[in-house]
């Protein structure tokens, strides 16, 4: 047998007794005859602890000053961690970042992985410990201190896993695996067995916030297996890999929701090649992330065109298209928050006819206003009056045909 | 100007507010053009926290896995101070033990320092930068965390001013110097101005608590010049230094007491060339430090040997020999609990007549007896019995002539 690498997040190893669950679990995947590698996030909220020391003592802290900060934080849970192995009687050894090879840009604070060195985790493995490798940091370079943002425990998994040639990767999380939508908006949602990575992105993307999507890019990338599990209840997971190694009878995988859009109207731009270019160009200087676009014909030499945001960066996108109004020369802006993203997700989805009729059909029937749509391969979105939301998910879990039979038990 | 080095323990950064406080003092001595290079420790309580986390997960945490544990303490501090100073529009840089190239041997939780790489912190501080350096921690040769052990970051600080030829080294703790006796105990204590390494020595050995010994070796070694005083109280310290550059016109520099001392005294032992090697070599297989030791004749063929060690380690001391009896082949074995050491320390002291026989008298005409006596170049120790000890501290103090005029006020 190969290689496995669990991932632990904070929650998991919230506490000492949590600790020792975890050491359980790692034990008895060791038991298997498995070589195992641990990934580990901060305890509980001590990294929210540690970023209030910070703001209290300044109100911009350096990105170095704050990776070295934050870092201490996982490394407190692997050592932690190795010791509850050790007092169980396996052998164990911790590893920082920088100890097990994870080689990063220098960008502090949101670091990319340029490679990472796996000579020290393999000699470890082979002189038969187990490896507890602290997540989310790295190190540059120049022998910094780096950390990879947040979600990065995931993506040190994903990354390790692909490096080590693991035979899976498994990410221990507080629900029992991915579900077809939110059970807490839909008591009826069904727990997905199999999804193709492409499906994951798209669900991860779209607020089902089980997996960061940036993890589920480099499973993609790597061809890592992923499964996502619980770390308190004892049962199979969630299974992400190749869509083509998956049946694919389902139409819809999963119904995604997203409560914090705005959505900003730009209306009477003059209708040139380059009007779209300088007008995101505009938004991304200033760091604000575009989600769907629309455009539409005004008149012949005007265009109007809508895009939607994080609602938490409304307000700045108007602001820094206000400000370029002369520049852009269009004629007026609109914008609007308190509105919601519902999407359906299936790979194939759309190579089959029907999908998008019966989505608008369903949401129409119940009287919901569509006020943008967007499309990809394997997904569609509608944006909609966030007080809406909720019931269109239901209504799109029921219409595709993903309600279980019984109710969903969701452990947390 | 050249480079000082200044070191702040756990008390002075022991909250945001501090390290607030820890900052202005550094960048005051940046203002007068010094380059400074700070070496800290913990937070407060933290290392008793994250020791505590340990003892419940292992009853025997693996020693490596404690420093990896540890050492995210002065992790915190170091990132802390330098937001702080960074926040004063000052150029800073903080490092672990590993980037400020502390090299030590493998031995955890006791690691002595081999070697410094100077390059990372001389590089820094010519880039105009004050560099935070995270005490008590280095790194073996393979790449491994080290802790140096308790009072290791004075250690720190001493090594680094050592190789970075400092212009001298400051110590900051919650007092503002050494003192003749334990302020607490003698009221009439006076602050010393200067003292001799040799004399810090033992005073730090005895007890006296505000350098630790091995930092204070460390200076002598490599004669850094050291200074004691307070992180609270802005006025001069104690400085420790060559006795070749003090004025000596004292006989005894001050006195020191250790509350917490238990005798051994094994009787008829044979009188033969190696038993007292044999003696101590148990008490040294058991990790068990002897300090004062008096040997005597009891009949031509045998011997009575009798010890101090820390209270602490009596009964173990006892229990040790106790199963070498027969080995060791002696007759009987006395413990005795509930002593105090009391000790005169001053350069040059044994050369003047009359020291330990004042010493003497003034315990006697007190009433106060002497169970044990050792003597070295530069203190005379007495044991005496543990509520006798306090009184005999004053009475010293004021013979040999400590005593100040007025009160000493001691900042805590």
């Amino acid at each position: 047998m190969g290689i496995v690498v669990q991932k632990f997040g904070g929650t998991s190893v919230g506490s000492v007794e949590r600790i020792r669950k975890v050491a359980d679990t790692v034990t008895r995947t060791a038991d298997q005859g498995h070589q195992v590698v641990v990934v580990v996030s901060a305890m509980g909220k001590s990294t929210d602890e540690l970023v209030d020391l910070a703001f209290q003592i300044s109100e911009r802290p350096a990105p170095r000053e704050m990776d070295m900060l934050l870092t201490t934080g996982e490394q407190v849970t692997i050592a932690l961690l190795t010791m509850a192995l050790q007092e169980r009687g396996y052998k164990a050894r911790s590893m920082t970042g920088w100890q097990a090879g994870i080689q990063t840009d220098p960008v502090h604070g949101k670091a990319l992985v340029k490679k990472v060195d796996t000579k020290p985790i393999t000699e470890s493995l082979e002189r038969g410990e187990i490896v507890v490798v602290a997540g989310f940091q790295g190190i540059s370079a120049d022998g910094q201190i780096t950390t990879l943002g947040r979600g990065g425990s995931d993506t040190t998994a994903v990354t390790l896993a692909a490096a080590l040639h693991a035979d899976y990767c498994e990410i221990y999380t507080d629900v029992t695996g991915v579900y077809t939508a939110d059970p807490r908006v839909v008591p009826l949602a069904r727990k997905i067995d199999e999804i193709s990575y492409e499906e994951m992105l798209e669900l991860a993307h779209l607020g089902a916030g089980v997996l960061h999507p940036r993890s589920v890019e480099g499973a993609l990338l790597h061809q890592v297996h992923l499964v996502v599990r619980s770390s308190f209840v004892d049962e199979p997971g969630t299974w992400v890999k190749e869509a083509d190694m998956m049946e694919t009878e389902l139409n819809v995988r999963g119904i995604a929701h997203d409560l914090k859009v705005a959505r900003i109207k730009v209306l009477g731009l003059p209708n040139r090649e380059n009007t779209l270019t300088r007008l995101f160009a505009c938004l991304a200087d200033a760091h604000i992330n575009v989600d769907m676009i629309v455009q539409s014909e005004h008149d012949h030499e005007h265009i109007d065109v809508a895009f939607s945001v994080d609602e938490g960066e409304g307000e700045e996108a108007r602001q820094v298209l206000q400000a370029a109004k002369e520049n852009l020369g269009f004629a007026k802006i609109l914008s609007e928050s308190g509105l919601a993203k519902v999407s359906a997700v299936g790979v194939g989805m759309m190579t089959r006819p029907g999908v998008a009729a019966k989505m608008f059909a369903t949401l129409s029937e119940a009287g919901i206003r569509i006020k943008m749509v967007s499309t990809s391969e394997i997904k569609i979105s509608c944006v909609v009056e966030r007080e809406d939301a909720l019931e269109a998910v239901q209504r799109l879990h029921h219409a595709f045909g993903l309600d279980a039979k019984e109710l969903a038990e969701v452990a947390q």
